[in-house]
């Protein structure tokens, strides 16, 4: 059996494995109202802007919690109280994005994909042309539920054309997959911490149209998720409005370093990209098939069909592959049995190869006949 | 010149000086669907109810964000939309309150005092009385803003009786003040992981009655926000909803652990008791008078009135402090110019004595005579 290193490298789509540098920014406090805390507030910004290549344009807003919050805190904000959005949906992250608008009392029509399929532009042209209450558009970039990239630029094409706004959730490609304001018309772009820029879960962030965002006084709903007061504050003080998550926005600051030293988004999407070749590879070679055809597979989290075997249970294949050093996740999917397996964070080039082995030792141990050991049978 | 320490102590009221045990417990990354953080999760919510003495008739609900996000959380889960809420005001954080009460559309009546001022059971008393219309009152229970201790239990023995739902931020004083849900009626208490209970800022908590939250679906104005959802989805899987601070539960487990082994609620605010005494006591011999009138003053923060002297300036004189290793509070009082100083956090017994002389020093290199030197000048 494989060494398990100890604690296991997480596959899963954040919270992600993150580097010993980066946690160790972690090991010092900082005063929320203290000027050294607040130049990396200010840098960290910056940053989070350049990498879309959005400073000219667009506002960066960090927000407090999880990822969700600041979509919500986008969603509240930009959209008037009688906006209507228009949310393409393939995926369990759609869903919810349509949810935090029906929520907000916001009017919202979907268009309803399975989950194995992209979101078109030609739907969102055709919809947008035949319903000029149509505000907003709300995509979600990569849909984590299966993995599916949607085609972001020429959506936002279209959305533009058309004069409505978009609000993009990239929260698993942000700083992975290419986003760039100087190219696609966006109105707003929501990612966070512990994700494809590979900090610690705890905070979110909106790129923000700075022309949009200055209209948007008194819209949201709540005190605590209003971008707008965020914003103004910011601002005025350099400071965030309410007590800042201090250890995770260091440890952003610190992985974002890590993220410009290694070659920015070309180096991290690559990286990414030869993770997903060698998975895919690797597990087709023991007989496990991704669920995606290769063309709409984004390269952040790839979706498995569960083996078709008696003895497979997911729990057991979990710990299983747990104590070999390995987290998986669970599929997502309603109708089929699937696992998920994350190509993103820090872990070095024996990862991939790592879990694979993990992977094939487990079902061997489940007593799941691999293509591999099929095929030695056979012989 | 005493020695700077590296990184300075902070003498703030969240952020505050945690130990490096807490912060060492960041160093690992956990799955936020593994079963060995969902143990964390379960314990730590075990852990604070057992501090209000909470298990047998509340529940706690975990919640992303800074501890306005849990106050909002309570708020808007918890006061149904067409509810009436009185808020005794007397400070920044009851101004707060009420804002994010407005904010979600409640109807709101305030109590207004001076900061100076505590908020008076027999108003409570008398407009609840008055104004069979108000369904909830929103307490502050350490006004942080001037560092007020209200009388919570006193208050809500009077809201109890009138049959109103009472809501408490606590989140300056949960973990060193006494509540006792045992003794003392409430329906919330709102705190955070980043005070007393010396934690790393990006979470807080709701304690909250049981017979009151099952009632709550479906209330709250907010997906991210809602109580209730957090509450029914953590039942069911020991997860969190949506990404956990995961590093921060984590180190907010490990700082309980320390709550624990340093003796509980009494340890801990008999320490805090002691620095608020050695801060005012050792303050007030160099000339520098504390606001409140000690009767009322929490062992929390204390704001002192800044010298009354034309070379004083509060931007220079916090970064003297600093330069000594300390780091203050601005005041936020209106009227008067002052400046606070926490007497919470993880800082040992030279804590107190080291920040007072370290404003003395100050006080010398600005030019502004202290009363010792003035004594001694005199003499
Ligand atoms: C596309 C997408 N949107 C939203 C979220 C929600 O983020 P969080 O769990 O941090 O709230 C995720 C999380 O994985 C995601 O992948
Ligand atoms: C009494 C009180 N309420 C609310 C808050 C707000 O907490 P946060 O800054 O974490 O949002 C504070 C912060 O110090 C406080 O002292």
């Amino acid at each position: 059996m494989s060494q398990a290193p100890n604690p296991p490298i997480l596959l899963t789509p954040g919270p992600l494995t993150t580097s010993m540098r980066t946690r160790q920014a972690m090991l010092r406090d900082w005063g929320s109202w203290d000027g050294d805390f607040n130049e990396i507030t200010t840098r960290l910004r910056q940053r989070l802007l350049d990498i879309a290549k959005a400073g000219a344009t667009h506002e960066c807003v960090p927000m407090q919690g999880s990822g969700t919050f600041s979509v919500e805190a986008a969603v509240g904000t930009l959209i008037p109280r009688d906006g209507h959005v228009l949310v393409p949906s393939n995926g369990a992250y759609c869903q919810r994005l349509a949810r935090i608008c029906r929520t907000l009392g916001r009017k919202v029509t979907t268009i309803d994909y399975t989950e194995d399929q992209q979101v078109s532009p030609a739907d969102v042209d055709r919809i947008l042309a035949g319903d000029a209450s149509i505000t907003h558009v709300a995509l979600v970039h990569c849909e984590t539920g299966a993995g599916v990239l949607n085609p972001l630029h020429e959506i936002a094409v279209v959305v533009a054309r058309h004069g409505r706004g978009l609000i993009v959730d990239a929260m698993s490609s942000f700083g992975a997959l290419p986003i760039d304001a100087a190219r696609t018309p966006f109105d707003a772009v929501v990612a966070a911490s512990g994700k494809c820029l590979e900090g610690v879960p705890g905070m979110g962030f909106v790129i923000v149209r700075r022309s949009v965002l200055e209209k948007c006084e008194g819209n949201s709903h709540s005190l605590a998720l209003d971008l707008y007061d965020q914003w103004v504050y910011m601002r005025k003080t350099t400071q965030w409005r309410f007590t800042p998550p201090t250890h995770v926005v260091a440890a952003l600051d610190e992985a974002v370093t890590q993220y410009i030293e290694e070659g920015g988004l070309q180096a991290r999407g690559g990286r990414y990209a030869r993770n997903c070749e060698a998975l895919i590879e690797g597990l087709a070679a023991i007989g496990l098939r991704s669920f995606l055809p290769s063309d709409i597979q984004a390269p952040i989290i790839v979706t498995f069909h569960a083996p078709d075997h008696p003895n497979y249970e997911f729990k057991r294949f979990y710990t299983e592959v747990k104590k070999r050093g390995y987290i998986l996740y669970p599929g997502k999917l309603t109708q089929v049995e699937t696992f998920r397996v994350g190509c993103i964070g820090h872990f070095g080039e024996a990862g991939i190869p790592g879990a694979v082995a993990a992977i094939a030792e487990t079902l061997e141990a489940m007593g799941i006949p691999t293509a591999q050991a099929r095929a030695t049978a056979e012989a």
